[in-house]
C-alpha cells in the first residue's frame, strides 16, 4: 500500500535572474524586471512529498517529525532570510529559477530519505506561480 | 530533468448546464438547479500546468510570461465576463460542464505550445469542485 | 464581555450591473464589460458575523445551527444558482453590486435576530474584491 | 478523454496514535504528544478525486451530487465528531494515522463507485500536513 | 500612528461541550453532536492582533519574536495536543465555547503585553466558524 | 449607508532591517536575520479597503477598477520586483519594517481618493504576519 505524506513549509528569501556570461541587454531581455541588480525576493511556499509503504507497525509512512527536521536542515536553516545568488552555494553558477531551486532542495532531501522512498518538491515562488519536481 | 510549472489565472462566467434535444423534465431531473434556464454563474480558478525539461541556458521550462499571454488570450478574453452558452462557440453544442471546459480549455491552450510540452488543466468551479484533464 | 462569532457560507449566481433608465452607451461606460446583457457570474463567498455578549449559560453568543439556518433560508435558498437579476426581487429595481447586495442580505438577516446582537456582512465577488457592511 | 472529478468535504474528530500491544514508554517514543491518553483532534480537511470518462450525454465523469451523497453517507456519517480510536469501528485495531485514516476511506468509497472509475484519497490532518493514496 | 500587528499560530485539540450540571438530555438538546462524551477535536487556527503606536526607533509596534514567544508559551504549549475539557485548568467549570476559549486566550496574553497595547484574539474552530474578542 | 469595499493586490520586493545610525551589533540584536546585509525579500499580500456611502446612481462606493488603477500606480509600479532599501525614496531614511510600508502606502493612496472616503491597508508580509493601518 504505497502512500503519499507531504509536510508544508516555507522560507523568505532574495534573488535575481541572471547569467553572469550574458550582457546586461541580454539578461534584461530575458528576465525582464526579475533581473533587478539590486535583488527582489519572495515568500516561498515548499510542499514537501515521500511515497512509499504505510510500515505496519507505526502506521507511518515516514515520521513526520522526522521528515520536518530534514526540511528545517536541508531547506529553512540554509535558504530562509538569504540573498540566494550571493549566499548559496548552489547558486554561485545556477539561475536561481523556481525551477531550479526546486531540483536543488530535491537533491538536498534526497539522501536524506530512506531508499526506497520516492520524493516529489512542490514550490510555489508566488502564490499564482509554483513547479513541481520529482527527480526524473 | 522534467519539471512541471503552473500558473494560476481566473475568469468569471454565466452558464448552464442541459441539452438542448432533452425535454425540459428531462434536463431539470439530470442537471436540477443547475439547468436554471436564466442561468447561474461562477468564479473559475484555473491551473495551467507545462511539463518539460529545464532549458539550460535561462533554467526555465517555459517563460512564464508567455504561458500568461497564452492563458490571456486563449481564455481570459475568451471567457472572462461572458455567458458560456450564449457566447463561447465551443460550447454552442456542448454542454459546459466543468469537465468540458477543462477540455476545450486543453484543446486551445496546447497548439500554443512547443510540441514536446506535456499540459494538464486544473479548473475549479467552485472551493469545493475541480477537474483535471491532462489530454488522455 | 462582547464577542463577535462568524460563520461562512456560499453560493452561485448570475448577474449584470445596469440601470433600465440610462441608454446602453451610458451603461457600457460606468459598467464595462460587467453590462453584458447575457450575464455573467460569481462564486459569492460570504461571512455573516453576530456580536453580542456570551449567555453564561450555554457560552455560546448564537447558537451556530440557528445562525446556519438563517444564512440557509434567507441566503442561500434565495441566491443560490439564480439570476440575481431576473429572479431576485429585491434587485427588480436595485443594481446587484456587491455592495448593494451585502445591504440587501444585512436586510434580510437582522430582523432575524435578537435585537441587541449586531450584524455585520462580508461578501467577496471574486477573491480579490470583497465589501463590509454592518448597517450604519 | 480521461478527467479526474475532484470534491472537498470535511470532518472533526478526537483521536490519538498508539498501540495496544506497546508499552507506555514505548508508545511516548513513537508517538510523542500525539499518544496523549485523554485524545487530541482535527478538523480534517478531505478531497475525493474520482478518475474516469466522461459521458458524452451529460458531460459528467460523475454526477457531483452522488459523489457527494457517497462521501456524506461513507465518510461523514461515520467519522465527523467522533473519536476515531473508540467509536469508529474500523480503528479498533488499526492506528488512526492519517496513512491509515485515508486507506480507510480510500475502501468504504470504493466499492460505491462504478468499477471503471479510479479512485483517489487526499486527507489534510493539519493546514501543513496530509497524505494522498490512490489504492496501489 | 496607531497600527496594527498580527501573528497567527494554531494548535490542536480534542474537547467537549457539556455542562455538569446539566441532564444528558439537556446538554444533548442544547449542544447536539458536540457534547458527544468521547470527545471530537478541531484544529484551531488562532490569530493574535496587538494595535500601539510605532516605536519610531525599531519601526515595530511589538517585535514579532517576542509575540511568537508569548502566544508559544501561553496558547501553544497550554493547549496543543491537549483535551481541552480534562487538562487545561481554565476549561475546568468553564465550557470550552469558541467564545470562552477565545476569551482565555485573551486573558491569559494581556498581561504579557505592555499595559497602553490593545489586543483582539481571532479564533477559527473550522475554516467556517471563528469568533473575534478584543476584552470588551 | 457606509459601506467598506477592498481590494487584493501584492508585489515582491527585497528588504533589509537596519538603522544606518546603529552599530551593526545593534542591528543584529535588534532585528536578528531581518539585519542581512545581503537583503532578503517577501511577497507582499495587500488589501486596500476604502470605506464611504454607497453612490445611489451606480451601486458603487468607488469604481474597482479606479482603485485597482491607483493600487497599480502608487504601489505595484513603485515597489514591485524592487529592493525598498535601496530604490523606493520613502524608505531612504525610515527602516522598511511591515508597519512603516503600511504606512507609507496609505500616505500614497489617500490623496488619490475623494476627501470623504477613508481608507484602510493591510499587508502581509508572510502568511503568518501582518499589520492594518487606517490613518490615526
Amino acid at each position: 500500500m504505497k502512500v503519499t505524506v507531504s509536510r508544508k513549509a516555507h522560507f523568505n528569501a532574495a534573488h535575481r535572474l541572471y547569467r553572469k556570461d550574458w550582457s546586461h541587454e541580454k539578461n534584461d531581455e530575458v528576465f525582464g524586471k526579475c533581473n533587478n541588480p539590486n535583488f527582489h525576493g519572495h515568500n516561498y511556499e515548499l510542499t514537501v512529498s515521500v511515497t512509499g509503504n504505510i510500515d505496519q507497525e507505526t502506521g507511518y509512512v515516514i515520521d513526520m517529525k522526522v521528515l520536518k527536521d530534514i526540511i528545517k536542515n536541508e531547506v529553512e536553516d540554509a535558504f530562509d532570510h538569504k540573498n540566494l545568488n550571493v549566499e548559496v552555494p548552489a547558486f554561485k553558477d545556477l539561475n536561481p529559477t523556481t525551477e531550479n531551486i526546486a531540483v536543488v532542495i530535491y537533491n538536498k532531501i534526497k539522501p536524506k530519505l530512506d531508499g526506497e522512498l520516492d520524493l516529489e518538491i512542490t514550490l510555489y515562488e508566488t502564490p499564482r506561480n509554483f513547479v513541481t519536481y520529482s527527480g526524473s
